[in-house]
């Protein structure tokens, strides 16, 4: 059996290394979850055990990549924002992102009875995952704010819509013509006037997104807190306790301000 | 919430498409699969279920991704061949590894418990993937060539080396110093002189790893077969009707011969 | 002098290896050669010197890179195809486009004079170059049929639209109106019903533009040819004895049935 | 003539964009320079000649690229730096380099009788040229601190062997064997002791390289100045106006200090 006959085709592996000096961002998406969150009967606009769910997996990555500094995830998406000066994989993109999007889809599969008791997986859902490189910290953060600004921008309109759907009887084609051409003060208003609802009242964990970042290592009285307003609803096992889970602003200068040994990784 | 503000962040997402007219090939492999053959108590050299859940894993692949025209598997990796023209999603490299390893990490997991009935899975097990491109059918065929005799090589050596531990009592670095330095010949021999064993009557899925290929159309009858020698022990729902599961040798022409219609992919 | 302490910058150099089992193919155009043109008085539509220099040119990246097996040039371009294993410069994308736009450029306006004997340089001339690969013979034959397409239909119109502003005395403006929306066919029917001109009766110069292949080793006698119609009016030592220059169809069959070896370079 | 038939080849085209937010730094080198040097009588160890047509080509670049900063030259090779948020040819790799590195070369050849008036080209030189990126100024700083440094190191190197070979008669291998393994501070001290030659009173032209930045706008009074120690013994013509050639430590802070806009390029 002439093995090395054959060997030469390892030739056609090109490398793919990331660019020295610059913050690795993985995003992950669910693929097909309209179809998914259907299937499965999610609660719209926000289901607890999906986000609970979408969560517990993305800690899942953050234990096992020592060089994630911080994860953020809204609706079906996550991204780990991998330390400046990361030599994980020596920094091969192909091998870092199909690493974190299998960790992550094997979690959320294997995590998947905790948070739905009571329905099961009808069949594998997956995730798509990309690298995209961003070589400063006001760039980084700029991502950052766009992902938090996309899930407030989609929260608010999911929320009017879904009320006009389900407390006033419309269909989803008439609540989105109703929603058609609005501005954010628009739906602010609809909430308000039509439902009663402070959107600013509703819970951070649907208005901000999940931030996951490590606990300073000193701060260890800390340990195992969550400020995720569902946590206490599940088995605290659930959660890693060198991990907070946090639903805050990340577009403001106080998040940076509180945490400054996130942009400051390399020196961890 | 100045969204537009943000968005330039997209600019840094660069594109990644696949040289057209080339074989796509994605192989993944188990992350650290020595450990988990270990704590979920893999029997060696080969375990069936193990074998059979990523045979099942790879199924799945197939059925979601039409493009592909061929599997390989052996061991903890697979290989998919995508057909030389596919244009799903539009050849972008990312994409492509990510969402295969992502189904197949996810079918691997939920499918587990049918395999291990016995053996719950301790920690979510995942697998790296990249893509490969090789630009003609000669040097495709060297690839999957390359991976069978890879096949071949190992399985000749963890036969032996697992016999020596297993019957007689070698420790592992016993077998290890008792094999260093043998050729294929020499394994044979101590087959086939110490354990009464033919080597060549072995198991085809063991010596040969598996090959998945979808039935012709035409061939309606010859739906939901299964070659595999374990396929009768395990429910038949288990196995997708249009995929012919074979450990048949590819290195040879015969193959190839008989199936023309993968290297063909284009006219179908 | 800390050197050491610099030198890992050199890490943030990628490699750009091209895949292996692909013909190379290099492309050069002139940077804003219209411009260039006017300054330097090109005849129009074509003027044999700016044709000769080109093609001579070229003849000197084949000099120096031994694994060009054909070159193809019209107007202001040049393409060079490197054999599908060459191992130059280990297939370094940037290395290879360099070199060869670097060295072309370098002879045009070295040898320059030689062809425009009458009219100095204004400024420097530039060209950019781009790597494309292609993974088979008949992409690449495609490749080339669309290079000599395109040279035939510009030569079409420029002749055509030329003939209109020299001998009828319209303004651009006007010539360009005339020719909008018409067919090739049209556009013959002009040259000859106007200008009395059989436009297949023109230097196959123009309308096929130039093939530089090299002489088959065994074929001594036929060394210092050349077929090119106005290769006699210059110097014999412009060209290159071991380099044939021809003005041929090259979209055909015919053309590769009589110089096999261009594809076969591999066996070389 | 089916042109459309042809197009698809177009596909084979892979977008080579380059990351935005990042220094994009072209470092140009001749090719197999030690040979172009003998042919061609250049002086050693410095040849002010060939140093001064290095630079007037690296001008040529800045005149047409606007958006190049700063460039380093030194021996042979010349780097180009890019404002980091260029969007030249939408910072497309292949379209950067080559564009710089043909007219690079074609201002070489052009203007080598204004440095060379006794001496022919004997036949066209040609530079090599890549793309590197650099994600923040500290990095772009030891990018070309290496670079000064590399041409200090090898400056001093020259000088020494060259004074051994030219002084005292020994051959080049000799000269070598007795540099084998010493320290700069050696080199200096058989300059010192053996040549009565103070190393730092040497041209700063051969130990600093050259470094051309634009003149500030409003700096109207100084344009056309050159502190190139070599300037006067040519024709004023030969420089462009806003530009300054420099010879000057560029690994302290003293010239970043001087000269904020450089890294502040953005906001010009």
């Amino acid at each position: 059996m002439a093995k090395s006959k054959f060997e030469y085709v390892k030739t056609f592996e090109i490398e793919d290394r990331c660019l020295p000096g610059c913050w690795i961002v993985v995003r992950i998406d669910g693929k097909s979850f309209h179809r998914f969150s259907d299937v499965h009967h999610f609660v719209k606009p926000n289901d607890e055990r999906a986000l609970g769910l979408m969560s517990r997996a993305a800690q899942k990555v953050l234990e096992d990549f020592k060089d994630v500094v911080l994860a953020y995830g809204q609706s079906d998406e996550f991204s780990f924002v991998f330390k400046k000066d990361t030599s994980v994989y020596n920094r091969r993109n192909s091998k870092i992102v199909t690493n974190v999007v299998s960790l992550f889809t094997s979690a959320f599969v294997l995590y998947w009875p905790r948070f739905f008791s009571t329905q099961d997986l009808q069949y594998p859902p997956s995730f798509d995952g990309r690298v995209v490189l961003y070589p400063n910290d006001e760039i980084l953060r700029d991502y950052l704010s766009w992902r938090q600004a996309d899930c407030h921008i989609n929260n608010l309109y999911n929320t009017v819509f879904w009320k006009l759907v389900q407390d006033k009887g419309l269909t989803p084609a008439q609540s989105q013509q109703r929603l058609k051409g609005t501005l954010s003060s628009d739906k602010n208003e609809i909430l308000y006037s039509e439902f009663d609802i402070n959107y600013n009242t509703l819970p951070e964990l649907y208005r901000k997104g999940t931030v996951l970042i490590r606990n300073k290592e000193t701060d260890g009285s800390n340990e195992a807190r969550s400020k995720s307003s569902f946590s206490n609803s599940h088995k605290s096992n659930l959660f890693s306790p060198r991990i907070s889970v946090l639903h805050v602003d990340i577009i403001g200068e106080s998040f940076w301000r509180e945490h400054p040994e996130i942009l400051n990784s390399k020196k961890l």
